[in-house]
């Protein structure tokens, strides 16, 4: 049998486009002589497609789509991946489910039977588990198909009490086929394999695992599709961050051949090298799939907004990215320097809107009320925010879409104004530690000078007052990223922070300052996720709710 | 048996007061000589207690809080409701559990089997659905204990396939008792009367329920606790937005006595009459739980700025409201006067900053930008953003919270300024249609003029621009509401509403500008929910994500 494995970025709710893309990718691997191509889990409609699926008309809109698709395959088998009706009386009124589609019908319906509904994940919110399990035969192979997360219960302690392969095992299988929505996260590729080599280990069979690629707002699909033959080895790792059409030979006795050259990496790439690819999707993505060209970012001097800058630059062209200088009475020469030297690298177009006569005329305003009470975090914050109004003014003039420039460490302890450098259509560093900012940097620098070199050694500054520092007010910024990955990603207690060898009062302090941030957080834009735990809808904390640590 | 209901107000995560509100209560119901007194479901920790409950420090807090609590308990017992760990190695870590606690120790634990999964609901997202059931012994009776979702798949097309009283009605209980945290929205009283009512009913068993009451940032828990009898006959119902404590003789035969007049209803309160309470709840437990006393809002002159202002002297005092006017230059003479005349009626602090010297700094500085382009929606943004730094610079020097002023309407189809009139720390009508907004007015206005009659009458106007009127870019709110009102909570298709009857034209543009609107209200502040489907955590849409109708 001649299988072709279908990595392809759709749109959620895009039915006209995903389905068009699904239809041309079954002609060409109609015309390459594959007898089955497989598409990924919910290709149909996209995901995550959220509370769309409560709408009756777009359940409708994919079993529309779903019979459009069935019409051109003849001659070919696919599988696609969409939600269904519950035909059931009792349970949720939709299944995750996949069709094995085959002269032109609808041969077998699988529908997912391991509902993840941690971090990002909601499907328990929408859909019904299966209980119900069987093979499909086609051309004398006998297929165990599952969907994503139906595999991923081998592990110790596992989230589900029940195991679709070791059900589907006992009909005596030759391969297995997994189609997967799996999100990207910089350690996740790892994981993956091994995870997914283990069950071709425990089943004793060849596996083939299909992947999404591409961005739906904050949540990014790398793609990396994999196949293993039946004693858990890699034979093909597709490419990760792009999309692509592939081809197996699979015979009776399970030996795999591919028609192309294997792409499974010798050496993996490092975290930010894969970081750096996943922003980049990110956002060209966010930009192409929302209809919007052009970005605007303010320009500070520092290390965050210069490396949002070189993204986007890399991800629109630079002819699409406008950067504002916005100085004020606390900006130094060096910023605005650093600034117009990474413009000029860039290539890309730029304004200077001085805020200094709206930060007098705002607080001239307010002199009545302030009545000579000394400068504080309220004059800093109109600073900022007078930035934000002078940015989002030339969106709503010129159509640009506002990027916001703040990391994931300063989201965490609340070094941002709200309304302020926390604004934007999406963030795209939120997801990025202060000290994988710095490698980031680096990074994007590796064959020339992009980033000032200046705006990389300097110290971290927000210059809303004469010669503030991060450090005033922050530890340093390789103690907070630690401090913070074990809060945030960890979820380890302040007592098992400072027990790792952590300063007592520096850990509770920053638990703290992050704690009361949440109100701030709940109010910023999409954060490109990068890691494991991200910012946003993967972490949902009280905002009213008395924290522990 | 004589049994004690326990209707309080929690606070998520704050132990020491939770335990000491339990203790103290089961000390006043032993002292009036009570067998057993029963709490509401999470009642330890608070809920919704969302992420908390991924760190295990939270756990043991509520294992150690039970500890405490079940020591008190001699003489009486108690039933409590805690998250506690999943001892079998496969599925969720966590049981959305109940104690019954008798002689200072846990003598039964009773599991969640009906997972709530939908709107504002992830309990699936932390707990292992039960699959065992038993009854509790207890001087004489057999006792069924469920947790709140357990009793509320009666309906048709229900949303589980079991039903836990199904089995522990083998058992022959002969009472059920249920402990729940249901939130309230404006119909979800005759709701819960109907379905508990149905369950006395079929099962030929009384029936004590017993709710949170108190607000959780958005989340509003309304108590009305309630009591049946065998025959589903409603024999009393606690009061509703208000913590107590009742007291009820349970005969051997299943006849139930009052220790106290019964508070059933003969009437039910209008919908507004329970938004009104609802929102001072609301606003009450967020300023309370969050340690703030005193509320900023920008004053328009406009009904809905005046009607939360009305609604925040009512719930923190009119001496902890301070109302700002913002006066531009398109303010008309009539909505100073307005304002004036709500703050005289009510006594609340108030300044007036007029802004025209900060937006025309703002313009200035970017002349070169603009160049001479027309007047349009950034200039207007600009109004609306300006407004918005003046009142968040007064909260960041002064310590005020700021109320969001807008409504449900102009939420949904995005008529606001994100960073704007958008701002705030928690939106107080975010979930009230403007049609609901005037009946709220006049409900304010029952026994004498506290929103000037102006204020409700004149035609609704953002003053942004001159002589500005809402319905220049929106249909009458009586028809916009209508069709939100299809699109929002019954999530029909626009080809569904134009059958009911409205204009093709207006439908589509409404729910063009709904979808559109999507990336406004992600960052928008917390929403107290008063309907069955608030915008926030109970509707979660795509950003990118292309819509359908």
């Amino acid at each position: 049998m001649k299988l072709a494995l279908a990595q392809l970025n759709y749109h959620v709710g895009d039915f006209e486009s995903n389905k068009n893309k699904i239809i041309s990718h079954i002609k060409k691997a109609k015309q390459n002589g594959a007898d089955l191509v497989v598409f990924s889990e919910l290709c149909v409609c996209g995901y995550p497609a959220r509370d769309f699926l409560e709408f009756d008309e777009f359940i409708s809109q994919c079993e529309a789509s779903a019979k459009a698709i069935a019409a051109v395959c003849t001659d070919i088998a696919c599988i696609i991946g969409l939600p269904t009706p519950n035909h059931n009386l009792e349970g949720k009124d939709l299944n995750n489910s996949a069709y094995f589609i085959e002269n032109g019908q609808v041969k077998a319906i699988v529908n997912k039977a391991l509902l993840p509904n941690y971090d990002i994940f909601d499907e328990y919110r929408y859909f019904e588990p299966s209980t119900e399990f069987g093979c499909i035969d086609f051309k004398g192979h006998k297929i165990a198909l599952t969907i994503c997360e139906d595999l991923w219960n081998t592990i110790e302690n596992p989230l589900y009490i029940t195991r679709p392969m070791d059900i589907l095992i006992k009909e005596q299988p030759d391969v297995m086929i997994n189609i997967a929505a799996s999100p990207f996260a910089y350690n996740h590729d790892e994981e993956r394999i091994a995870i997914l080599g283990d069950n071709a280990i425990r089943y004793n069979l060849p596996l083939f695992y299909v992947n999404h690629v591409g961005a739906q707002t904050e949540i990014i699909f790398d793609g990396g599709s994999l196949v293993f033959d039946n004693s858990g080895k890699l034979v093909d790792e597709l490419p990760y961050f792009e999309e692509t059409l592939t081809y197996y030979e699979l015979a009776k006795d399970g030996a795999i051949t591919l028609q192309q050259p294997s792409t499974a990496k010798n050496v993996r790439e490092t975290d930010i090298e894969q970081i750096h690819q996943a922003l980049i999707l990110g956002i060209r993505d966010y930009f192409y799939k929302s209809g919007f060209k052009s970005a605007i970012l303010g320009l500070s001097g520092g290390i965050d907004s210069a490396v949002v800058c070189a993204l986007a630059a890399e991800a629109l062209g630079a002819e699409n990215v406008m950067a504002v200088l916005l100085p004020s009475k606390f900006s130094s020469d060096h910023s605005l320097k650093d600034a117009e030297d990474l413009v000029k690298n860039l290539g890309c177009k730029h304004e200077v809107v001085a805020i200094k006569n709206i930060t007098e005329a705002i607080e001239t305003a307010l002199h009545p009320q302030f009545n000579n009470l000394p400068f504080n975090i309220a004059e800093e914050n109109i600073q900022s925010r007078s930035r934000a109004i002078v940015l989002m003014a030339m969106c709503n003039k010129f159509g640009y879409i506002l990027l916001n420039t703040s990391n994931k460490s300063e989201a965490a302890v609340g070094y941002g104004t709200l309304y302020g450098d926390m604004c934007g259509g999406i963030s795209v560093i939120g997801d990025v530690y202060k000290t994988q900012v710095f490698e980031l940097a680096r990074h994007i620098n590796r064959n020339k000078e992009i980033i000032p070199e200046n705006s990389i050694i300097k110290p971290p500054s927000a210059e809303l007052r004469p010669g503030q520092k991060d450090t005033d007010s922050l530890p340093e910024y390789d103690i907070l990223d630690r401090i913070l990955f074990e809060y945030i990603e960890n979820r380890c207690s302040s007592a098992e922070i400072i027990k790792m060898g952590f300063d007592e009062a520096t850990v509770k302090r920053v638990i703290r300052l992050t704690n009361l941030a949440e109100h701030k957080r709940y109010q910023t834009p999409p954060i490109l996720r990068v890691s494991p735990k991200a910012f946003g809808m993967g972490r949902r904390m009280p905002i009213v709710g008395k924290y522990l640590s």
